[in-house]
């Protein structure tokens, strides 16, 4: 008893997490951060201004088509991704996206001023990124938009809105279900082969919402296109692009932890003792 | 022997799982199938949406064939079931589809009142994913039919009810294979990533038979889309796509309990005792 | 050293293996074989007549290329490969092809009359599920060449079967690697997840092929379709899908064994005792 | 102490490596690299050619785009990485590269003695591969370029060499997380999937940076394709696929020695020693 309530009493620092500002690690992770969404918007960018100048009838009117299409595309951001999150899982946790370190700090699991450092990396990784990719072909970054995210034609606010709602939670769902290391399992038979549903989860969504507003789904990817290319549209949306992603991330965090992890019962009360089966 | 009598009384009540109806994790497991079909009938429907309008030439005369195509339409579908039953296999099993639940009730790996729980669950998240889509693009979903499973021009009824009895029996071939823990290896390397087959099992019968009925193997998939679009012709087909992945899951079933598994032979008999290689 | 005369005398009827004729798994493994090929035939002849039916520009003249192209139909060969080899490893070592069982045969991994079960197992699966195919669309089946493999126009014999050649040994070579369970490795980390590569090396070797011979690599794969095809031009082929492969699959068994696995140093002698790195 | 100074005197030998050459570990691991290579260039050759080929307009007017796309020749080279460095990790290390054989020779991971024999063994076994690919369609090997690298339209040197060396950054950087056994994980669940993340990442780069250099990020694949295509332009720009690759392989190594692994600290000092989380 003696020992919940010293917990409960300490869980504000915790959440704050003002110790942890004299650690290498912090600092080490956050350069990893960085370092990862630069390399992230630098592939995602690269791709996507390939594929426009390669597809684009006029550059290149006896070969229709010849780029790799929306589906190169969308595996290039899900498989970057993969390898990304691999390599800094370790080290940094692997978010790589605004959204994700937002939902895993509603979930307790990522203190409020690592969340900061984290998020400014990831802003500054992916501005750096986009910056790259438009001094290498500056021309081209223009003409085909720079992959900044935007409402296509078509397509309502609120479309837009929710479609960067359901698609976060589809990442942080994973994310989640990836990472929680003591779920109790009625099947044991899960591997533990993170990075690649993260992957996937990131790749999936892009399939079904590229239509729609591009895919956004991480805040940073959104907000390093928007201030590289500078264009008044992308700057228009942008808040969908920031309220869509923190809704989803928040709301798989809470089905998460309020829902499936077996902490939900010590929560809510189970509604029969025995013969419960989880741990 | 009385040990064996004793387990068979009680084999019934088993098979049925009434003594399950006062677990919360029955209701967490049937919520988290009801969210899976969901998000995987969003996917799935938002992918066929998207790619069919920007693959018409009417609407996008100068850039035919933006969109993913059906190989991106087949990796929405198969990696979306790869990180859902990622997500759900230590809660509720990973089904997302009435027919893997049919084929594990066949084969007694899950009692009744769970199985009508989560079939229950499928329908109605499968019924409110195609919602959510028609309400973000209306137009759109009915212009392009909805995603709704129907016999395509020119197959027979034969042969689209074929196409889901294989396409079916692949899936809970994969399912089985994946959760056998018991299974004897003659070479034991086999790794258990299991979600990982499941979802390119979805992803291979999409290729080989989205032409023949855009490929159900999923009947709350297959329902849910025709309640939301709500035409004459898939409510007409629509037997086929619970009769055939029903057949096909049973057939699955049975092979596996009775040729592959080693509990085959106890009921067989083995027609030479010594010298057999499984335990 | 009596031992060792015991094992080597004992050695032919274990290359044999007429002691298996006995066991129930020996028949079980051949089943398997059987329905694995017959899957795999399945779902590679749906899917090369979808595509080539969705990408004629008589047939639909509005939507041209509206299959899954050249690519998915890869996919549908090496993912339906990894999937199988999931699924039947653990029972009869996941051949599914009897350029596979005579490379394991060559290295004496498998017995010789489990060898020709499993070929046998194989080919009337093969035959059987191209047979389906046919059956489901007889029309579409004969239109677009029922999948059969041949000399594509503009290359030679000798190109045809050097193609196959290098195919198989890729794919025997990663099936060694994949099961050599014994491997000294320089590196530990070498992971095991057999069924993923060896999909990859299908997958693969049909990019890289297919213009030149449709990608045969499975005697019989290219047996079946001819059978149930039945013109003159995939018959007079037909040899080249055997003796390459078989070539290829030889070859790789070889190198395996004389150059990289362990063992090579005790048949050929260290040219140097001490200090070896390998166990 | 006095072990330290031993060690450090014993360092300039062991980097060298010169013990090694009386092993059959170093030849076999020799011969494995040549293979590997010549495997590798075997399939990226192909498939560009048969790629070029089938997009050909003027050889397919009827046909448009029949190739597998620019998607699936990043696939074929990323796929066949993967494969290869899963079947060469046990006995040579993996590199069937000049720049990731640097890369770790950079980072004191391989001794100079065999990294030269590496990549002398990669150059060689790169030149055969395209060798066989021309000898086997010497007119199309010709016409459609022989895959080899060199600026495309458009592009500056500048950018060339910088999309280089930021292609080959991202793999080194992932063949070093994949790597480094020692890593202290902030959170633990990074599996140990090596080679599927190393093929990924050469997938993602071929995605991003074909439409600027035709991708090199691997100089004996590079320079094989130039010594068997043999014209101007790829000898002309040459220098770019040596130089770039061996720069990002050279930044990755440092980044990854001095930010990012656990001995950084040793070599840089922590500036606060009590509370840190890295063993």
């Amino acid at each position: 008893m003696a020992d919940i309530e010293e917990q409960q009493s300490s869980s504000l620092p915790s959440f704050i997490g003002l110790d942890e500002l004299g650690n290498w690690s912090l600092y080490r992770a956050t350069i990893t951060e960085f370092v990862a969404t630069f390399l992230f918007l630098y592939v995602l960018v690269s791709t996507v201004i390939g594929y426009s100048h390669q597809s684009d009838i006029r550059a290149f009117p006896n070969a229709p088509l010849g780029g790799v299409g929306l589906e190169g595309v969308s595996w290039a951001i899900g498989g970057t991704i993969f390898i990304l999150v691999y390599c800094t899982a370790g080290i940094s946790g692997g978010h790589i996206n605004p959204a994700v370190t937002f939902g895993l700090l509603v979930g307790g699991k990522v203190p409020l001023i690592r969340a900061l450092f984290y998020m400014l990396a990831q802003v500054l990784g992916a501005i750096c990124g986009a910056g790259v990719v438009k001094g290498f072909q500056k021309d081209l970054f223009n003409r085909y938009g720079g992959a900044a995210n935007s409402i296509q034609g078509g397509y309502s606010r609120g479309t837009a809105l929710g479609a960067e709602i359901v698609g976060t939670f589809i990442l942080v769902y994973v994310v989640y279900s990836a990472t929680d290391a003591k779920r109790s399992a009625v099947e044991s038979y899960v591997p533990t082969l993170a990075p690649l549903p993260i992957g996937f989860a990131v790749f999936v969504v892009h399939l079904a919402t590229i239509p729609i507003t591009g895919t956004g789904i991480n805040p940073a990817r959104s907000l390093g296109a928007a201030v590289v290319y500078n264009k008044d549209k992308p700057w228009d949306d942008q808040w969908i692009f920031w309220v869509g992603p923190f809704i989803g991330a928040a709301a798989a965090a809470l089905y998460y932890e309020y829902v499936l992890s077996a902490s939900a019962l010590k929560k809510l009360g189970s509604f029969r003792r025995s013969g419960s089966m989880f741990s």
